[in-house]
């Protein structure tokens, strides 16, 4: 029976500031990726956010990101490898800090870090090394195909294959940049279609129009408004109806 | 055979910034109190502190503090107790991140927070509460006789009752307030001979002349300038000379 | 014709979070209190509520905090007057660069800020001096009766006396405590007539039944609800109605 | 007579955190660049070191920097033009506040900032436009021939062309990157040499052999060691000795 796992950024909030419908989300998802402090949520934020996804039995991730609370993590930054790597070993164990077990499931990049590790084998390589320091089970959740991936691969670390539903292709198997025509399908329909098809076949059909090979272990659903947790539901549910099992993947066995 | 068990603030450098004379005093001590982030340190600050205390054989512990670094954690906030218990959680288990065991020794609260919680039973049950629920064999480091003490006794947790060599006692136990005239004792063989008496005997004479009962489990030493660094190695060396060993309680047996 | 200015935080937004219904309430306000990047708001927020004011031909002041925007300057911090005086100074000038004459109106200090400098002399005697020190012209806003107003006399700075709408009073003219049954005035009605009384006769009944001087020069308001931004509609008409005119104190004549 | 500005970086400590030898090196400066609180600096070192500035009749600027505490400003973030603009608004706004007169000398963008908009046209236009802002009459200070220069031009803000003393510069104008060899010049002596014929011929040779036009109207030195210091004395004992007047430009007549 084919799975998948659906992964959401949980726990943005910070302070006063209130973001997301965690709550409401997660009955859905089976993968939370819990923002750290560095771009979103606070101390306070990430055990509130623990405690809800434990009750709801959805695994936890660390979601370590650039140290940019204004930017939301999303602004480029040039940090060294070395400095990645030690900022996304703090964000995970400050989160497994409030994890009853202490073990998390995975971990994925946020924002700018991940967008930069996808392209920069060595940024990548070095995240990836940080997450094996902490704890070498930990699942690395990257852009499938990606130099994530790859590095993931070259350190020996688990990892998931990231996909995403709205998303078009390049033949290389990125992600068509939100700077093209084409780049965002807005057809909920057609993006539910496509990532079914994704998951059976692991196939997928770029925007050039070349069939190329990805393994979509995780699809990247959002909690952050009213129509996003629509379409997360949609999506569970089609999944579902397809006979796709969505769970995630056990560690720690 | 007595012993005592050497503690001092460490990796309290920040970005560019740097402060402490961290490898000059590793050598004396027999535990290191590590920044976290909140009011002094950085990620790569703490890869690297944690590296020479490895290095030295030195214990390391976590130094929590507000989150202040303007202030470098020594304005009392008045934060609340799920509050501080949250935030002292996420910086151990930042700090752990970095040591190979992913074990530390001990927890020691920096500045303010140590202050309140000393008079503070509520916060101090707080802090030891979150110290026990992120591993329960840590010992928190607290003023002796203190409600940090107190609390640790409550919550279960192991502790050193720490002791300060050149700072007078309340007959309650309390340190006396800085602001009072005979607060510090600034002849250092006179706070030598004290402390090493306070080991031996397990009292110490109040600045009003009363003999009250102390537990002398670990010293407060200072490595942020060179006559500091001096009084260490000569507190080191006379405790040595006196028989008393200098070593950091064992701990994770 | 009796007047009174209608006070009210604005620009609390900070990055990607989102707080208050700013646009909503800018037409029943003659005075907004902008967040200065200490406890909420970032210069981008800034501009764009200076802009939104100055479109309303609302009066621009600055609402300096203590330096915690996870907090959001509401928690009580001990930081010395020097301290204050040039956090309030800093957050003042970069608040005047976003307005079109770099002239601001008032500044009303926020938060715990506000709360302390209520109470303790030496710490609004520091705030006022800064203002000052930025522009003599500019009005202190401060609790009608407290320290912040007889520190704005002694250092010689002109200062709007702040009363709340729905907030008890106690013989001395401060606040009664949140903690304290009857703190809170409810009914919505009562807190308006009760306004419009103290608007009236500058006085005011305190919570033990003993008739106050006060003087109403501005109230606060809220915007950050449906409910506050309600109450702002209904206190704003009932003034109008009753021959109040809502206005702003008029500075750099 | 020829002359020329000599602009050094103040203001960079930042609470317990000490850098930089500020009263040593302020005599022999004629312009501080002070930091802002972003990259480094907070309003009471901001305070105190304007009040240095003041005493030692050296004209003050502004030095705002990315919002990058930990990375000193020096790690390059992709912010938006917009943001550019208000990020610098408000740090020279926080600056004016501790000047007596309220006004500024100039602005100098600092670390990444400056780096980036050196090459890049559209966010050196909006930082001179954000400047412009606030005060039409402050003085830019950028790389000489670089996109800070034109976009000052187009903006119509005065400005100073700088140039550095220790690097070689390409046949375009720019500096030679630290990566190539020969980026620095180590020898003092040609160093001085070198800036002495800029002043007075108003061109330098290239590192591949080629005369290029340069506008020497202000000189970038530092003091934050003590070899720094030493050559800021030596280059202005040499500049005096040559004739050549050390001085700042004078705006604000």
């Amino acid at each position: 029976m084919p799975q998948v796992d659906l992964n959401c950024d949980l726990g943005e909030s910070f302070g006063r500031y209130t973001l997301g419908l965690d709550d409401q989300v997660l009955p859905y998802i089976t993968s939370a990726n819990v923002a750290c402090g560095f771009h979103a949520g606070d101390p306070e934020v990430m055990q509130h956010t623990v405690d809800l996804a434990v009750a709801d039995h959805v695994q936890i991730g660390a979601h370590p990101g650039l140290p940019d609370l204004e930017g939301f993590g999303r602004r480029p930054m040039q940090i060294t490898p070395e400095a990645a790597r030690d900022d996304v070993k703090y964000q995970i164990g400050a989160l497994q800090a409030f994890v009853p077990s202490h073990r998390l499931h995975h971990v994925k990049p946020h924002g700018a870090l991940y967008n930069m590790a996808v392209k920069d084998y060595d940024l990548a390589y070095a995240i990836c090394k940080g997450i094996k320091e902490v704890d070498p089970q930990l699942l690395l959740v990257g852009l499938a195909n990606s130099q994530l991936i790859r590095a993931a691969k070259e350190v020996g670390l688990p990892y998931e294959q990231e996909v995403f539903a709205d998303r078009a292709y390049e033949a290389d198997g990125s992600l068509v940049s939100r700077q093209k025509p084409g780049a965002v399908i807005v057809d909920e329909d057609l993006a539910v279609s496509r990532t079914i098809n994704m998951i059976k076949t692991h196939q997928v059909t770029s925007i050039d129009g070349q069939v190329i090979d990805i393994q979509p272990d995780t699809i990247c659903v959002h909690g952050d408004g009213v129509k996003a947790l629509a379409f997360v539901k949609k999506i569970h549910q089609a999944l579902t109806n397809d006979g796709i099992k969505v769970t995630a993947q056990q560690v720690h066995a």
